[in-house]
């Protein structure tokens, strides 16, 4: 394959200058946990200015350039986010659940391991825990996604020529990185590190390494709290490592709770989750435009929830339903069960009206309990606005590949996911 | 190897900036009504040998290029397939119902007409009747798309330079062809058309101009009858191009039929129309292979149903399910009803076990009337296969864009359905 891939390219040179596919120097990878198709058509209706007639493209409308299969190595055909991590940062299928090993669970060398053996650096951000599945199958190596601790403990552990792994880490996690056991925090900056463990002391992290923890899971939603922490750490990411780019740089940045707004069938939640990402990756690619030696590659895991725009018959989605909800169904029923005035939240945080037949569907599902009225809430929601949802898990739908900068050439057209990452570490390697 | 070829040609034609696209002189244009890309993703897992680990590309991963945005021209941002279909063959956005004309209901000029002015044979294939909304927009100009005689009648009263505006017409329709108002069967073979009226009859037709209707309205499904009957037609179709195609000629065919199992929920129906279109792409890019100045370019107009691979919380989708059954829900509601051996039926048309709670369903549901009946035959399936679906209507998810041939990398990318016909039709001016 590599000869003819060679022998072609030879005659591209031949036939125009310039026409060999160049490597990149610096790679950014983007990965939006659970986000498949319906997430960026639905996202480019919700972000349309109404006041224009015609429907504007989005970022990821400017970069599409092709699909990529998310099955598992077994036959279930729907994949977690362990394996499609592990297949995305590995080139290899394994079983849900693996965190870079294979079925046999022996450890799958990742691309970030192999750009960290070349010398260049190395960088996780997420929304999630920093030790969750996406980030964790780039960096450690384990049998469960489940092993929270063991995977934390990788990041230490897991030493390359004789240093830690990733030289930069922004997300969430503090519970896993300071424990009774161990303190990683400490070994962090024992090692080193800069760290910090508040969004608003990010602009304290002035140099690489650096290390920041900023819950003690995952952030808080971007609907109830800091909408752009993932662009903030985005920036201060590209900010730190192009100036420690001299032997280039692998970034993975993970929209990790697209994923979450999907198993909750929480749509506003989800395209605000949308938003953050696609803000970080306009900066991504404003990166990209003025270094012109780096690629970005944006794809997803997998597809979440089976949302659909339209349900029940009806040829519509109404996204000013979507756009007025301005809360996580999550934070709107915890409020809700601490108060009598249901009215007053619902119009705080709706922008439905609260007439007899929704105060009666609230009130019986509040009677119910915490679960009920949350499960009723969504429904109420999600019927006004014709969205529609299939599961609280996973689905198969292929999902989109984008690529931007030097050598985005090579993700056109349909390709596993595997795929993705051998074309990724042939650039580093 | 194949893929790695393609990507590397794709990229010459961006990296040639200055090299012009060259222009097809055929255009092979085919359309899936409701094929979103679940269906595709559905069908890889669906066709795919199960004696062989991997699983095997599909034609469709083979020409993937691109997406398309799919939205009418009104704030519903979820289209029919009349104002689809005029966006894909007119290059311009209207409201839901309009075939080839505006909002202010003027016609608009399609694509297939422009083809018939430059001298270019033109032609319509479909499953469905050939005077519905997709073939129609092609055509036939009305404000709605439910005047299928009006329909009919353009295609012997829209004349183009004193002719009629399509040289070959294989599809179904009977019922408005031979009217009691107006019989247009006549009115072609007085014009010099060759007629046959059933499938077996379809080796008769050995010369262009030439119109086969081979049912009343649409043909039977795929799963039920004829599973290939778009294949064959397709076949005939680019058989009688061939000995035709001195000034070059524009088809356009449609897979009618993927739509209309996704509107019933009906997931075996979905996939037994997916292998006649697939097999028909099969054909269509054989065709291209052997004649390198024709391009195929295929989409859709729409996704139908919200189908999703997986539902109800498992990680898992059980092809084996939709393999095993071997009639339409609608077909096999309409045997059960006429017999007093539900179990007889269910095993000869699924494979899926005849258990007490699968009898106890039938029979209540039966005792409710056909509607009844088929709605929970197709629950059982669906169920069982964890397939899902929100809606018996369509869905605002982008569609997919496939391209092979001469001008193919023009579609390369993200793009409004309108620009696939913008480029179409730059191709053919
Ligand atoms: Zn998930
Ligand atoms: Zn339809």
């Amino acid at each position: 394959m590599k000869k003819t891939l060679r022998a072609v390219t030879a005659s591209v040179a031949f036939l125009c200058s310039n026409a060999a596919i160049a490597e990149p120097k610096n790679i950014i990878y983007m990965i939006g946990d659970g986000m498949g198709p319906a997430y960026t058509s639905a996202y480019r209706y919700y972000i349309d200015d109404p006041k224009t007639k015609h429907v504007d493209n989005t970022i990821f409308d400017e970069i599409l350039v092709g699909m990529a299969h998310t099955y598992p190595d077994d036959d279930t055909v729907v994949t977690d986010s362990a394996a499609g991590a592990t297949a995305l940062s590995t080139a290899t299928k394994s079983y849900n659940g693996a965190i870079a090993v294979d079925t046999k669970k022996a450890p799958l060398k990742t691309m970030l391991e192999i750009a960290k053996e070349k010398g260049m650096v190395t960088a996780l951000i997420a929304t999630s825990q920093i030790n969750h599945a996406t980030p964790a199958s780039f960096a450690a190596h384990n049998e469960s996604r489940r092993n929270y601790d063991q995977i934390a403990d990788d990041y230490v552990d897991n030493k390359i020529a004789g240093k830690l792994p990733v030289d930069l880490l922004l997300g969430g996690g503090t519970q896993y990185f300071k424990r009774d056991d161990r303190n990683l925090v400490k070994e962090f900056t024992d090692a080193g590190y800069q760290y910090a463990d508040s969004l608003s002391d990010l602009h304290k992290l002035t140099q690489i390494p650096a290390l920041g923890l900023f819950a003690p899971k995952g952030l808080p939603y971007a609907i109830d709290e800091h909408p752009n922490r993932l662009e903030q750490m985005t920036k201060k990411a590209l900010s730190l490592l192009d100036s420690n780019k001299d032997n280039g740089f692998f970034v993975m940045i993970e929209g990790s709770q697209i994923d979450w707004c999907g198993h909750a069938n929480d749509i506003a939640c989800a395209m605000r989750e949308m938003h953050d990402f696609a803000q970080s990756i306009k900066l991504a690619k404003a990166y990209v435009d003025k270094n012109p030696d780096t690629l970005l590659v944006i794809t997803a895991d997998h597809s979440t929830g089976g949302l659909t725009l339209g349900a029940n018959g009806k040829y519509l989605w109404l996204r000013d339903v979507v756009k007025g909800v301005s809360a996580s169904a999550s934070i709107l029923t915890k409020q809700m069960m601490a108060s009598d005035d249901l009215e007053k939240l619902w119009s705080q945080y709706t922008q439905l009206p609260y007439n007899k037949a929704t105060a009666i569907l609230l009130k019986e599902a509040k009677s119910g309990g915490e679960k009920a009225l949350k499960k009723v809430i969504k429904q109420i929601i999600n019927k006004a606005s014709y969205t529609g949802w299939t599961t609280g898990g996973h689905t198969a739908i292929d999902v989109q590949v984008f690529a931007h900068g030097k050598g985005y050439e090579k993700f056109i057209g349909s390709q596993n996911n595997t795929e993705i990452a051998e074309k990724l570490i042939s650039y580093i390697k």
